[in-house]
């Protein structure tokens, strides 16, 4: 099967999907994408405050899709839900390095157990299903090498690191052990419309953008760090392909971006692509610096060669489509 | 600082130890080393049936440590009693794949959560503490290449290995964020007197030891893995030099044993040394064989260039001693 991101939506048509933390940044955009396709989509999503779930996401389209509120750490309410679903987009999870540190039990709840209560209840209720997790770049920590592909070691920062870690490792396990077919995918930097920008909570670049809109000049911390970014639109492009795929089923992929860049030039690129604005460049905090991790950008070739995913859409062009979005939806998303 | 297995000891003279799974196999083992060097030792332990504690392991040495009968899931105990103390050999664990894979929540609580919940009681209430946690190279999965050293990618097959590993990564972290100084050992086929033999729990070869004893003929599943056995005599000794050592802190260490036999081996060996007895060859049960490993051996170089371990027990040596000890003591560990 020849796969392209425009023809795997035909996978989708009169099928089932729930996806967890399908009110946040990338869910809504993936539930947007799907419903343009006959897809009978369920977002369940828990509206805790510091997550990234935000009912105006799907404000245009929330009529064509079912909303439930619930924490997938309620394992009666996703046992319901998971019933009945052909495919199940696993996007809920605490990001927050900060948080996962000040509270770390509070991040093992939903990035490990809530994730191994998910798996059981496939296992007993719906054991045809199809998952895709969605990991995270942060679980190399600083890299021994450039690019960074899926041979190299795991050595998470920080708390959240290492419950993403066993996180995702429940997937393949069952998919492994019970047959359940669940891959994951490591994203790096995600952006676009629709990502949580109130804070840093999801990414740098969130916070950065809202100060720009805001008129406020933005802190870059050292700036030579190099990093890739994954424009929205591509993220969604690599679940759908990755959750119909049975060639990703116990498979864990990289997904990347281009062009690489360090973050003085991105908010360099930044500023010009809004037209203006300000940045100030600072050292690290200390209490940051120790979690440093350097340059990272990934190698993602193991997606491109057995999916056929790769990054379309450039950083300028992402850039730009980011901030027409919240320069006319600001006001929903502070 | 050249270090011994000899001259380690002299560093706990009037210090305070603390033992999780001090009732257990390796836990009693490495007591029995500390009390005859004027260290204060406390045992905790929760007497889960389950598990590897057994108050006869401590029988005749008993009135020469404190015991605490709890659980590490008990946050108030162990607040209580890890304050004060200036090591903590972290050794609790449960430790069965099928039981993991039965009650995953269970597994997550004992190796996960409250691994989270000992370090953070450290670094509340004891950030001088130096620690050193028993992890297992069942994270390793599968090994690429043979001897595995530490560079090798972890790929758990059971939820156990999974939930170790994140108990693993939460010490490194807390050493390398908060400067708890932790490290951490992985174990490989640990065996010697006051191991569990009630069942395959700990290791395949107590069941085997107990049925040889008992006079019954043993199972041998496949018989052709190669594997690697540490005497409990040398694991001790691993934990008394990586506790100590400022050069261990934040690292992980594989441990191993010499020679390098398959189980068939292992299985005329132990029969040899015993004078007699039987084994049945067989198939690996379908639900093990999914998760077969095959051969697995351990590269120990980096803890030998590090601290200067090496396993000084011969198999045969070792072999002969758990079956003496054994042999007298059969009774209580049925």
């Amino acid at each position: 099967m020849t796969m392209t991101p425009e023809t795997v939506l035909t996978n989708f048509a009169g099928k089932r999907v729930l996806i967890t933390g399908g009110l946040g940044f990338i869910g809504s955009n993936l539930a947007r994408r799907l419903v343009e396709h006959e897809v009978t989509v369920t977002l369940v999503d828990s509206l805790v405050p510091e997550y990234g779930g935000n009912l105006f996401n799907i404000a245009d389209f929330k009529d064509r899709v079912q909303v439930n509120i619930s924490d997938v750490r309620d394992e009666h309410s996703m046992r319901h839900l998971v019933q009945g679903q052909d495919y199940l987009f696993n996007l809920a999870g605490q990001t927050s390095h900060l948080d996962s540190m000040q509270d770390p039990y509070t991040d093992l709840e939903i990035n490990c157990r809530a994730q191994l209560s998910i798996l059981e209840t496939c296992r007993k209720y719906n054991p045809q299903i199809q998952l895709v997790f969605a990991s995270t770049r942060q679980l190399y920590g600083k890299p021994d090498y450039l690019p960074v592909d899926e041979k190299h070691l795991l050595r998470p920062v920080d708390v959240n690191g290492i419950n993403k870690m066993a996180g995702e490792w429940y997937h393949i396990l069952y998919n492994n052990v019970y047959g359940i077919r669940a891959c994951a995918l490591r994203l790096t930097n995600t952006y676009g419309p629709r990502m949580r920008i109130k804070d840093a909570r999801q990414t740098f670049l969130g916070v950065w953008i809202r100060r720009l809109l805001e008129g406020r000049p933005f802190e870059v911390w050292d700036g030579t760090q190099k990093r890739d970014f994954t424009y929205v639109d591509d993220a969604v492009d690599a679940l759908l392909m990755a959750v119909v795929s049975d060639d990703a089923n116990g498979k864990i992929f990289n997904l990347g971006g281009e062009p690489v860049v360090n973050l003085t030039e991105l908010a360099t690129q930044l500023i010009a692509v809004n037209g203006g604005g300000d940045f100030e460049a600072r050292d690290f905090p200390a209490e940051r610096k120790r979690i440093d991790i350097g340059d990272y950008f990934a190698d993602y070739r193991l997606i491109q060669d057995t999916l056929g995913w790769r990054p379309r859409v450039p950083l300028s062009e992402g850039l730009a489509r980011t901030l027409i979005y919240f320069r006319e939806n600001l006001n929903h998303y502070l």
